[in-house]
């Protein structure tokens, strides 16, 4: 019998989750999907893959998975049918089928990342598990300048977690990054052809130090030579990270 | 020594809480409260009174409670203790010390809760705890002609809780019903001087019925007429409620 290679763009709360990749005993998104798509091949294990993991807390806008199934269903039906299976915090909302060559992982151009915070001086109870809830007041055209730093092709040593297993060489390219306002929001946007462990967050820490005068914009430039993880602040919390939107050809 | 009445205006994410009213073994508005401020207070309990209770799940914007204190505080103090002290989806916005004969449930004049129903086909995972996710079209002007059928005292038992333990007659007085368009979301006011046992929720579900066409807004004094729970539809889920604030003279 033909397979068919199954294409899911999903999105997921991950307040509730102990992070995307498959873990004995936690709650994972990736253990909920394989749950899901086991249920619905009366057994049979069938293996996801996704763009990338998120980590515990990290939200999602648009993730994309992939799967191959024996089953010959209309894209309407797969969504319904799994949708059922899923949990609250855990949606579907787009079914393709694509060709059998299309991966997840190896087929991403790029990324898009988004950071909320909200900066206001009153705690918002409503809040607290899908945005930063930063007290101090914050100069957002600075922000704005030292953003354009992070632009271009850059070794991120200095903004990526020192315990990344990662092999070669931390170099990325960031296509842009931006700071906007919106009310009480404040949105960090970046996107780039890839990220490095808590690259995104550490950025977003940085950018945050800069708005409150800790720290002068120019300085980046210096900061990407050190090569050097101690160099800068601690990451910031995971609650307030989207995974935006994965880019395919 | 001189004891203190202090009144705070409290909010809450009903999402993790079995409720407002002090539970065993259960994880209660009620239940944080006196924990920090027993703890604030060396052992000793201190109890606290609340406007009113809210259901498991039912969130709070501005919910007042009140209690007595033998420590002679700043009202800023006060706040910055409290919050140290309470877990992060429990926030006292505003205290103000009161006469010693402030009651926050007897002197509480009037109520208003507020339904959040998110009107969309696609569900938003972000979302699932703080709306009624409602897919089916609704005809937003038949609704709102219906709310005015609400305004006005009447006795709402036909549409509160048959459960409820309440004694007497339950006439209550409704000053406000409304219903309005933001964006995606569909909110209902409610501002009256007394609520019945799930009686928002009821009364919600019932004008959403009237917005699918289901049921006619003119077949509502008949309703009222009929005195029994068991002729119009469902309760509705509770993470769409806010207590949204309390009125005191």
């Amino acid at each position: 019998m033909d397979k068919e290679k199954i294409k899911c763009t999903i999105s997921y709360d991950g307040s509730g989750f102990s992070g995307f990749q498959i873990q004995p005993r936690k709650r994972t998104v990736h253990g909920e999907l394989e749950r899901a798509l086991k249920k619905m091949h009366k057994g049979e294990p069938i293996r996801i893959q996704a763009s990338g993991r998120t980590d515990t807390g990290v939200h999602a806008v648009e993730q994309v998975i992939h799967f191959t199934s024996p089953f010959q269903l209309p894209e309407g039906n797969w969504k319904k049918a799994l949708n059922t299976l899923l949990p609250n915090d855990l949606y579907i909302h787009r079914v393709e089928k694509v060709a059998m060559s299309f991966h997840a992982r190896y087929d991403a151009l790029a990324k898009e990342y988004r950071y909320f915070v909200l900066n206001k001086k009153e705690v918002d109870v409503f809040q607290q598990n899908y945005v930063y809830q930063f007290p101090y007041t914050l100069d957002i055209e600075r922000i704005q300048k030292a953003c354009s730093h992070f632009e271009g092709t850059h070794d991120f040593t200095t903004f990526s977690s020192a315990k990344s297993t990662i092999k070669g060489k931390k170099i990325r390219t960031l296509h842009k990054v931006q700071c906007i306002e919106e009310g009480e929001h404040i949105v960090f946007i970046f996107h780039g052809d890839g990220f490095l462990y808590h690259m995104v967050r550490i950025i977003t820490g940085v950018l945050l130090d800069i708005g409150q005068g800790r720290l002068d914009p120019d300085v980046i430039p210096l900061l990407f030579e050190k090569r050097d993880r101690q160099k800068v602040g601690a990451t910031i919390p995971s609650q307030g990270l989207y995974l935006w939107k994965v880019l395919y050809p």
